[in-house]
């Protein structure tokens, strides 16, 4: 079974969008953080063991900024919790999803991340994320 | 701070998709029912404290039919657990966000359920829901 570690909602705006979710879910933001690579601004919530992530575009070839031209605001992206991302990533080519990436990234929140193409997934796009636990494991080669 | 519930997933069909998540998701369905009030079958599966429901429509005026005619399969709503539904609606009332409905209605997994409108959450089909404690709870005036 795997854990779902968070759930993540492309927003226009994280200064607009912070207060709007303070009030729906009881509770302020414990993070924000830029995550260069994937030209998103997020911004964290705590909600029970999950998190809801805010995922604002910082650069117009970022994928949450295609995600709004084409559909709006609006949930983005489930992300559930794995041990060892590689080989998760081996599972899930073996069971016939289709990666969309041939290496883990690094995503926001000391994470090696890695998304699967929603075509093979019932629509939906789906992250595994797997915490960087040493310097190690954070310089691997072969991280995208 | 609430806690994330479930995820719900619109598909086509349950009989196709539950062979798929069991694969995604390294865990088997552990209920099936059907809400009829809301013409949906659906289907659970554990993902750590939180829970995956898929839905299938079992009538042309269902809103998973309606979601996967406009938009296909995929994420469709995020719900959050409650303690007392009443008092959250009418929280939710006065923090400006709009209810789809009056009153709670029956559903999935022996909870009362209310949906907040997505125009009033940056696009998300919000649901909050309350398991139902008792026969009183689950026999209320005013649930739709």
């Amino acid at each position: 079974m795997y854990t779902l570690e968070h759930i993540g909602i492309a927003v226009k705006s994280i200064t607009d969008s912070n207060p709007l979710f303070e009030r729906l879910l009881k509770a302020s933001p414990y993070k924000q953080e830029e995550v260069e690579d994937q030209h998103v601004l997020t911004s964290f919530f705590r909600a029970g063991e999950s998190k809801i992530e805010l995922l604002e575009a910082t650069h117009p070839d970022s994928p949450i900024q295609k995600f709004i031209d084409h559909r709006g605001e609006g949930i983005h992206h489930i992300a559930f919790e794995v041990e060892d991302i590689y080989a998760e990533m081996d599972r899930m080519r073996k069971e016939g999803f289709q990666l969309l990436q041939e290496a883990p990234s690094y995503g926001a929140d000391n994470k090696l991340v890695c998304f699967i193409h929603p075509k093979s997934a019932n629509g939906v796009l789906v992250e595994l994320c797997q915490t960087i636990r040493n310097r190690e494991e954070g310089e691997m080669d072969g991280v995208e």
